[in-house]
């Protein structure tokens, strides 16, 4: 393992002074920006998401904001999600392609206003690459990064936690829709949302020199619930099945092939971005696809940083993305990215530091 | 000090088992990969740089490749430098502009061949942004990352080495042109650059399973001039005036701000991105500059993940976007990007960590 240099090209969050004094050791880069990932309890953070109510600096999920007269055509321009029928104050996971097809982000947009919406991005340079699409096609819409910073409330005790400080009102909202706010005269924005399957919240801090004071104020009111510091984990993402794009993705990866195609409405119009690609790729059927993987073994496997490979007799046949130690499941488990011909059932062997190691490829999720 | 949490979304490069083979004991995530920033010895590694030689895992340095019958058509689209006089073997500094002129990236473009080029990227997605273009614009050119990973060797005595492993017509080399040569059987391309201003080479390989060999032919040859492991260091590019694209600039930063308006032509076609910005802001005259900041105090100050703020009279007026201690100025030295008004001799005051610090404005580079 190793530290990492300080450099301006890398930003710390409004919320990061916070989580420094919360102990936290354990960082990742994201949107190149620190991202706080342990606070040097990893056990005692996995059952916090999953029995009680975990903090999170997320402040890396940066807003790309669209504003102008032409925001909401660029919107769907960018979406091959149909968001005709999406309303102010609602929210909608979408998978953002190239013209290929390709993967290349998959944002929450929030419609704040008919020219106003945010895409609450995964890890990629979107803010530049949305401002080419709409130069290129004339639109009349600014395109920046606002002063906005989300911090997530997540586990089963969540909804008490923000109920109590915010109101009974956000017992009601449903999943992706948000309210604008304040908290104690510091402006948010409130959204069920939220990187687990615990259910949660994700709090848009939308005053960058209040992300402590909103931290403190979350920390203490939790106090009753047993709130703490943690940080989306590993383990617990991978048992829900949700996707890391750039993780679990390459720069071949479509929608289909990670089980987003849910998420894709073919019959959105032909100037949506990579929609013609995405109509081809949906009638051939993808080359490959995604399952889970059950290792054997009765020790946790280390975390990686890369893929490995999967193989079947010899040959090569597609790449484990992901591969972590399961406390509910008490097995080592992890995603193929997987040549079709492989199904559920299926015996593979995966190679990890040149061993093999035997594996079966299970549905997702696992939990 | 935090260490980087292990997941799959951040990658190795192919000389990463080298690394840390030689004890690389800091990082940084640049492209989303890991780029070793020091083996434990900063002063030694520093001093190797400017006095003998030293080898870097820069493999970060992704390369975007474009290919096909437009590939120079989408080359010059893409550079707001002319590249009609760029032979092949050449490389061009060009550094990438959005439609409004805002600058997101500076790579070295090399030209392989009459319909194929790469660019030698810094930190940001440019080839989904570079895809995005050909698509809108109908271009007949393939965009991808190939199987290419830079590693720098630099110093004073880097030209012996690299002549020592390749031959003497790597003396003759000019300043960012390349040959595409083999290494002991090793595909590469050996080109006079890296950043620093020590002088040296980047060998770009082209076989990621050749890493290792690689790196270990270079240490090895490199003996007799002391050669060791090392990584560009904030105290050299920072005393030498080179620019971090992303770390010294913002998302409304343009090229003449930051030194590099000799860069940009702009008697180049009306259809390259950026080019009608570029030429209003000239005519108009940026707002900020960049200028070298000497800081008073004798202890080291630290490195720091943000911007400091500038002041004059209490009033902001800019930022310090680096800060390093020079070993060979003796004294802390950074950068400012600072509003036109203030000139080289003006004294400041800059904000760390609450505190003021009188500082003096002065031309760039340091050294």
């Amino acid at each position: 393992m190793f530290s990492v240099f300080p450099t301006a090209r890398l930003r710390p969050s409004p919320f990061y002074a916070a989580a420094v004094a919360d102990g936290m050791t354990g960082a990742s880069i994201y949107n190149r920006m620190i991202m706080p990932s342990s606070y040097g309890d990893r056990d005692a953070e996995y059952w916090r998401i999953i029995e009680g109510v975990s903090q999170w600096d997320v402040g890396v999920e940066r807003q790309v904001q669209l504003k102008g007269p032409d925001a909401g055509k660029l919107a769907q321009i960018l979406s091959p999600r149909d968001l005709s029928k999406c309303k102010i104050g609602q929210g909608k996971y979408v998978p953002l392609c190239d013209h290929q097809g390709t993967l290349i982000n998959d944002p929450i947009l929030l419609k704040l206003a008919d020219d106003l919406y945010w895409m609450s991005i995964a890890d990629s340079d979107i803010w530049f690459w949305a401002r080419a699409i709409a130069a290129e096609r004339g639109l009349d819409v600014d395109i920046t990064e606002p002063d906005v910073s989300p911090m997530a409330i997540q586990g089963p005790k969540a909804e008490d936690v923000v109920a109590h400080v915010c109101g009974d009102w956000v017992r009601d909202l449903k999943y992706f829709w948000f309210k604008e706010v304040e908290i104690e005269g510091i402006p948010v924005a409130v959204q069920r949302s939220g990187w687990s399957k615990q259910g949660g919240y994700e709090i848009y801090l939308r005053d960058g020199t209040k992300g402590v004071q909103l931290w403190n104020i979350f920390k203490e009111a939790g106090q009753p619930w047993g709130i703490g510091p943690g940080a989306p984990t590993t383990a617990e993402r991978t048992e829900s099945g949700l996707v890391s794009v750039g993780g679990d993705t390459d720069d071949k990866t479509n929608p289909f092939e990670v089980r987003l195609g849910k998420y894709v409405d073919l019959d959105v119009a032909d100037d949506v971005v990579g929609i013609l690609a995405l109509r081809k790729i949906n009638k051939e059927g993808p080359q490959r696809h995604q399952l889970g993987l059950v290792l054997e073994g009765e020790t946790p496997a280390p975390l990686e940083f890369a893929w490995d490979r999967i193989e079947k007799n010899g040959a090569s046949i597609g790449n484990m993305t992901n591969c972590v130690w399961s406390p509910r499941m008490k097995c080592n488990i992890g995603y193929a990215l997987i040549s079709t011909s492989y199904k559920s059932g299926d015996s593979v062997e995966v190679v990890r530091s040149g061993k093999a190691v035997a594996a079966k490829l299970v549905e997702l999720p696992f939990l």
